[in-house]
């Protein structure tokens, strides 16, 4: 086991019992009534009617202002108060991963102000990001994120002026999975 | 097989003949007297006296302004004339992984000149780059370089550069292995 690969495993059983599950673009997983998310290592399980790993890693374009904005106002993943998730697989397309650093940046803040949009919604939503990408998974990312029943409307905000954004023209799958901590 | 993914496999056989191994900082690894360069998957082989994994992934600090010349200029691993390897895997410190990524990208461009002493050794040097720190491996980096012999002491003078620079005070293990192709 590592303590920064995780694998959500999709199947009749798990600690979160699905309520809602989109499909906003590209193909759609096998529909399933629970999602399990458990600490793993880089050898596939088969488990479940689906099953996807992701990684932990060192962010990639926040900058030093806007990282320590944001470790002084996020919460960890966890919290009692927070029964409700959201997991939400997304994969960029070849045009996205094909621009250089300074680009994807432009592009994320600069055009589409990721941080400064996701930060209002701090310290309410917890959120955490897992990398997909390197180890040939289907998706390139694997967002995760809790929050008290209250929030997801402010949740759904957030994600609809994401979804308008200039980065969101480069996500060439993503499917929304809302549950609840069973 | 995954086309990304790459182990280096130090024992008695390979496609590489080690010519001298010099540990700059940091634990050795076992003494071989070759490595193996093989298209992986993410499973653990455990041939040779040591094997080491990597992921090639999209470019994490070069612009489009460098990317551009770098595209331009660089040529690839397997030149007939490239007789010649160095095999470099590389750890840095957590001080390193805890920094933004505008003061990375700082430390490495503005202060340390990474790509702009890079670019002046190319197409003589070709290299590729391998990411290890998200797969749970000893090293960060691996890095791999071909060169024809007589460009031999121009990639010494590159690496002295480099080994001088704020970069690499961050460096906590650094091993370089020199080799022939077989």
């Amino acid at each position: 086991m590592n303590e920064n690969i995780f694998d959500f495993i999709g199947g009749k059983t798990g600690d979160w019992k699905i309520t809602k599950a989109t499909t906003l673009i590209g193909d759609s997983l096998p529909k399933v009534t629970h999602v399990d998310k458990i600490q793993s290592c880089l050898i596939n399980r088969f488990e479940g009617d689906w099953s996807l790993k992701g990684v932990i890693s060192n962010m990639r374009y926040t900058d030093k202002y806007e990282k320590e904005k944001m470790d002084a106002k996020q919460e960890k993943l966890g919290r009692k108060k927070a029964t409700h998730a959201a997991f939400i697989p997304i994969r960029k397309s070849q045009a996205w991963w094909d621009l250089a650093q300074d680009e994807r940046r432009h592009i994320i803040e600069n055009q589409s102000k990721h941080m400064q949009h996701g930060m209002k919604y701090l310290p309410a939503i917890a959120r955490q990001l897992y990398h997909s990408r390197d180890i040939n998974e289907p998706f390139d990312f694997l967002t995760w994120f809790e929050f008290a029943p209250e929030d997801e409307p402010a949740f759904n905000e957030l994600l609809s002026i994401m979804r308008k954004s200039e980065e969101w023209k480069y996500v060439e799958r993503e499917i929304d999975i809302r549950m609840v901590r069973v």
